[in-house]
């Protein structure tokens, strides 16, 4: 017997992040159920993915050959913020704390899910790093041992040029409740608590 | 400057359930990040939406004119089972207790929301009562307002008919912990014991 539409619709849909059997199957329904909006999210869903492509270079999501930021010339030249995800970067971008150039990196070294330097591409960051005249790299990296491990190999495939390296502040997150936030995260801020 | 496609993505998001805007963003990031299976999912959102239609006696999803169980001849064509949704067919089906048709109403009666007896199209299952040859209708209705308000509806007008109406039976579901029922359900079922 073929499957039906619908049952592959619900498997499909288990595709999504933290969707199980019943959820697919729930949302199936719903899709159905709201048809216009459906077919409409379907159309916008295919179009974004044809039209959406990665910045030459830097990697973001954009629409054209060069995102919007490497193409601002406001932009300082002088600054690289190295980013896992777009979405890292747009966290970055909302934060109106940097003014600088990206590059993303799209995953992290994790050596379990076969991710090593060569999937990360890390000699086009090299060949950037020397085309470009930088003063300083930022490492916005999640503060993870993958994040770590991607870190320390990046600074070492970067050790023979001359360039300030840095990472984000590592402590406790604003309006957080001390009581909820884990040990490793308060014994980091004690290390590096900073004069009032 | 016209909106991104990307924010597009973001916005049509929204439409699912339970998705709210740092979701939705969330969201469309990991389908970019993971184009072909996104893509698999668009195409087979559409081709859903293209293909499944509502069956012309019961008016549950099918891919043909007439459902999978209104062209069973193994079905008894005596009882009529009417449920709110096609997801609460799918329920009963998969509890294998049953063995008659359906009914799907699409929806329930709902002032609030605009919904009276003619957006269910009561007038078709009337007619349909009319020309079947019905010994019995259980209401398989959601046990909120809404579902009796909808049961009364429907019961006053198959009053002309000689016919057994029945629900399903209100308790305390399998498997629950008292402490955790709300106190109508624990009433009903005291109201409702039944001898061991």
């Amino acid at each position: 017997m073929p499957v039906s539409q619908l049952a592959q619709l619900i498997q499909t849909l288990r595709y999504l992040p933290g969707v199980g059997p019943r959820s697919a199957e729930r949302l199936a329904y719903y899709l159905l159920q709201h048809r216009e909006r459906s077919l409409h999210l379907a159309q916008t869903l295919a179009s974004a993915l044809n039209t959406i492509q990665t910045c030459e270079t830097c990697h973001h999501y954009t629409e054209s050959i060069r995102c919007e930021h490497c193409r601002n010339p406001q932009r300082d030249k002088s600054l690289l913020c190295i980013v896992e995800s777009p979405h890292d970067l747009l966290a970055i971008e909302q934060s109106q704390a940097y003014q600088g150039q990206y590059y993303v990196l799209h995953g992290k070294i994790s050596p379990l899910d076969g991710i090593g330097p060569q999937e990360l591409k890390l000699h086009q960051l090299v060949d950037r790093v020397q085309q470009a005249n930088l003063s300083e790299i930022i490492f916005a990296l999640s503060p993870t041992v993958e994040g770590q491990t991607t870190l320390h190999c990046i600074q070492s495939l970067l050790s023979p040029f001359p360039l300030r390296l840095s990472q984000l502040a590592q402590g406790i997150p604003q309006g957080s409740d001390l009581s909820a936030l884990d040990s490793y995260t308060i014994s980091n801020a004690l290390t590096h608590r900073s004069a009032i």
